[in-house]
């Protein structure tokens, strides 16, 4: 299957989308625009904006436009991506820093700020009061989820739990969320609301867990940067995690603390993740939360928009990119 | 006369206030609450959220509850002191960076980020989506005000209207919005709403005015940080613009250029100021703005409040802290 499936009905607001993100990235200030389109012109899958339209799919409502939240949940995913490009000053010691990590912090800072702010204009648009506290809530979350990733960076002690926890904030609630928002603004019954929400969570659960495996498993050419980056950076994922807690797990804890000393030992600990079953334990939990995904949509009603989302479970389950 | 009129008639609400500050910034998060405690510890005068209380007192209304409205517009100001501390790490270039400079950028980016979407869950406790989107508004000329200091660091070319137009924007606004929300969250008839918004405007804009001169004639002791700060960071502020067009200004250009090149010659560049007719025009400013914003209190009903507010411009006026 191909993931074009997912757009298929929804194409013309999907250009609509499009067409609000170029107009509010399109600033006076050529430097944000520049740090901004960046992100807008490698164009990414602009998943959020479309799961926020699939949300409505399922409650047609001819008043209700969803382009603009749809548009909104986008800035908000750039913002807090634009917002990852700021770097402790220290993150320059293992070599030559880029000109964006030399000059760029503030400027991505506030471009982040400025994507947030014009996210959050058009929510105002929207009467709803219910929705601004949804993504205050979310917003709230993803920091927590940020933060705790910096916290726990180098950490061979963390637990599963403090890793699901972590994506959930970092990555799910967004995506259910997204699901969330669009079935409310069209009025869908609270059952079905709830539905979608679940679904998102495990759908984006599943989408983290396989992105933190591809980074370890894909090719450099594939992933656009070098394979092993999270553990680069510290940032141990479930594979990693699973890998610590076996018998060789002492080896590869012992070259974690060496790469946090900065030493270039990173072949040698992916190796260690790659000897473990870190990879295989890590995609058995992909196939459950697709699974608990799956059955959520039981509960919707027959639409089209329900096997597009089946569709998007099971491709998730298998994507290699 | 004592700043602590402005508190008179709402000590028992700023109390409030500051509870719900603390209760806010005491997150699950240590390393969040540190980075936001030192501010909220500080202390700050907490002027925003007084104005938002006497925006509030011209319209007494026992049904709306401005306490949280006022927390929020503080931990937006607050968000952005904090995004402040963001540096580029070529900043570090002039000598050691701080601890803070070193490992903080992405705390304080998170920190930033977290202290406005807690003032969003408060804004979305009210039912009126007029307020976010008069937030959202002034947090995107926030940032462009932040931008344009950034993009007309050491610009010795730059116009009076551009200083006014940034200030205007960092500052004046949000000064203005406190003060606008109180009455609107009060249901203030439109024209007083108007009155208090050019208020708030003119007040700030000669607050900030004065915090420029003041970085340039008060003492290290009572600025807490050396005198020059804006200078030497590469800000040009109104009376370093003045002094830059007369007779003399050429040799300031070029102790400007050399600051940017790295250069300690900010004494020099600070005795070019001094001797230039700078400060004063600046001051002439100030008192035009103060000016303004009387005549706009006359347009207001007659309360404690018009007096206090009275008294409150003619401070900014004389402070000298």
């Amino acid at each position: 299957m191909n993931i074009s499936v997912l757009y298929q009905n929804i194409a013309s607001e999907m250009n609509r989308v499009d067409e609000e993100l170029k107009r509010l990235v399109a600033v006076e200030h050529p430097v944000m625009t520049e740090a901004a389109s960046h992100l807008l012109m490698a164009g990414g899958k602009r998943l959020r904006p479309a799961f926020v339209l699939m949300g409505g799919q399922f409650f047609p409502n001819p008043k209700a436009n969803l382009v603009p939240l749809a548009a909104a949940i986008e800035l908000v995913h750039m913002a807090s991506l634009v917002h990852d490009d700021v770097i402790d000053c220290s993150a320059t010691r293992r070599g030559v820093p880029t000109v964006k990590a030399r000059w760029g912090n503030r400027i991505s800072m506030q471009t982040g700020d400025y994507l947030f702010a014009k996210a959050l204009i058009l929510i105002s648009g929207y009467q709803d009061v219910r929705i601004v506290r949804i993504l205050a809530d979310v917003s709230v979350k993803m920091v927590e989820g940020e933060i705790q990733q910096l916290l726990t960076a180098y950490d061979t002690q963390q637990s599963v739990k403090d890793y699901l926890d972590r994506i959930r904030r970092k990555t799910a609630l967004l995506i259910s969320t997204s699901f969330q928002l669009g079935a409310i603004a069209n009025g869908a019954p609270e059952e079905s609301v709830k539905a979608l929400v679940r679904y998102g969570y495990y759908l984006g659960m599943a989408f983290q867990i396989t992105d933190d495996i591809l980074d370890l498993t894909s090719t450099e050419e594939v992933l656009g940067k070098a394979v092993g980056s999270d553990l680069t950076q510290g940032i141990l994922t479930l594979p990693v995690i699973y890998a610590l807690r076996e018998e060789r797990g002492s080896a590869l804890k012992e070259l974690i603390e060496r790469l946090q000393g900065g030493e270039a030992v990173i072949q040698e600990a992916l190796q260690e993740v790659y000897q473990s079953s870190g990879i295989e334990r890590a995609r058995g939990f992909v196939e459950r939360y697709i699974a608990k995904a799956q059955r959520e949509l039981e509960k919707l009603p027959d639409r089209p928009a329900k096997r597009t989302l089946g569709s998007l479970a099971e491709f998730i389950n298998v994507r290699e990119y």
